[in-house]
């Protein structure tokens, strides 16, 4: 099958080996892939990762020993725990130490014709959600995991830092209570694709760096993000952190300790809420996306998610 | 009145001008006053403070509009705030950004023969309680801070990380609910001051520095505490960070994301539970007390308190 493998450098393989059913494995055929921006930092040497990119989807399950699951439209959770630790019997796999993820580490990813992951991650897609929505549904996770880490309605004063793929769905997140949320971003034409009533960008050169906002989430992808978050925050306001850098960043931490700040780092989050926020038709998804190629493309693919003003980049595996 | 000045250098003043009462604040004769780490660092320039130093202090009201404080024992709160701005109105002064503190930031402080303070500041100390206990009310309060930040009970694996005099306060403070706590330090003999069936010391030597424990409070007051507490935490886990430091340190921010860390800035915190808990007989205070000088030797006592393996130095105001 063809599939775009990372070796130290990124390829696209014609005759990649298929991944085979197991008893606790599904085989899906992947209909859309979506680019993130983990996925250019592992075709950098991130993670020390090889074999086949790719994390998010949305898929059709092709071999399954439960018959029921088969044909079904699905997405599914990208860590794969063990089953059997403290964290997998908690319900956190995704904490499991020794967990793969799909496409970051030790498990082959979704940039691909086949995938496979185990039954237990798989979530089926509801009619009613288009498969450009459900590609979305591991990001807005993502998302989701900051109202399950922090109680938000305590929250009067919320923003959201950085105006890439997932600052722009933080702040539909963080405003789909009815809050208002300010994004603050160096893109106005980005932050434009979200901007309602509730979602109110801000363009960073013209926002003065003082403490405003008793929530700020971090979204920059950048060591920069963390330092301008503690700017913005007010005392003992909180800080929801979702940048990771290569080099360890020099930051303010006495002013966390003088103004009883916190910092919060978040991941992944469990796709059930996302998957009903989806469906509820609160979040603007097609809006984010900038292009749609397919696979064989895939490597332009990539060169397209880095140009500057680009957003979400799709993998349409069925498009020819 | 004989005094500890800072003015760019440290002086003992025979005659420095006296407190005035004002109807919201009353002058106290200290009787016994503490050094803290903060004023070392004073004394080194950190927070280009000038006037009279000391923040900790146990002392009997002189003078006072309100007749009924007169010849009260006292400790106080040491931030000062404006009384109208929503902290204040919330119970936060200490948050207050018009705030003066006590010895460190626009108010003279308790290295004095005597010193002024709001009456709404003041707390009678009750009679059980001695005066060496009394005069680590302040740093007690810091401690129970933690317990007001944090839900405690949640946590079964701390560790305090720091065996100065914050350090093995907090560990005092975590354990007096009857957990266990990890006292982590490079001196055991200060450690063993401290230790009983509910605190264990460790030694750091000797000590693995891998993911051990769900809640690390970071005592040490050196950069390197937070990028250790960050080694010793689980995933999902809390650290508190009590330590300041004048260079902003470089971290390991990516982990804090990665396996969904929180780190919670803790400074001061208020008098009450620490005089309730002071008094309930839990915590060894007098047991911390390395040396007690007279005011006329607190430049010695500053000396004192930089000396390997010394932990409380008082300064006995009443002394010869």
């Amino acid at each position: 099958m063809k599939a775009v493998v990372y070796d130290g450098a990124l390829r696209l393989e014609p005759n990649h080996p298929e991944p085979r059913v197991t008893p606790a494995e599904a085989v899906i055929a992947v209909r859309l892939a979506g680019l993130c921006n983990t996925d250019l930092e592992i075709a950098r040497g991130y993670m020390n990762f090889r074999g086949v990119l790719g994390h998010e989807f949305v898929g059709e399950v092709l071999e399954a020993e439960d018959p029921g699951w088969v044909g079904a439209r699905v997405v599914g959770e990208i860590n794969c725990g063990c089953g059997r630790c403290s964290w997998c019997l908690g319900g956190l796999e995704r904490h499991c130490p020794m967990r793969t993820v799909l496409g970051i580490l030790g498990r082959d990813g979704t940039f691909a014709e086949r995938t496979r992951l185990p039954l237990r991650n798989l979530h089926r897609v509801p009619a009613g959600v288009s498969d450009t929505e459900a590609v979305f549904v591991e990001p807005v996770a993502a998302c989701c995991e900051i109202l399950e880490q922090v109680e938000v309605r305590r929250f009067d004063r919320r923003a959201v830092l950085g105006d890439g793929k997932l600052g722009l769905l933080a702040a539909q997140v963080l405003a789909a209570d009815g809050a208002t949320v300010t994004l603050i971003g160096k893109h106005p034409e980005k932050m434009a694709l979200v901007a309602t009533e509730h979602i109110q960008p801000r363009a960073l050169p013209e926002l003065e760096p003082r403490p405003t906002f008793d929530l700020v989430v971090e979204c920059t992808g950048a060591a920069e993000g963390l330092r301008l978050a503690t700017e913005l925050v007010l005392p003992r306001g909180t800080i929801v952190l979702k940048s990771t850098t290569a080099q360890p960043p020099t930051l303010p931490a006495s002013r966390w300790v003088v103004d009883e700040i916190t910092v919060l780092g978040s991941r992944c989050g469990r796709f059930r809420p996302a998957l009903d926020l989806i469906s509820s038709g609160a979040l603007k998804l097609a809006e984010l996306v900038s292009a749609r190629l397919p696979l064989r493309q895939a490597l332009s693919a990539f060169e397209r998610a880095e140009v500057p003003g680009v957003v979400k980049v799709l993998i349409d595996v069925h498009a020819d």
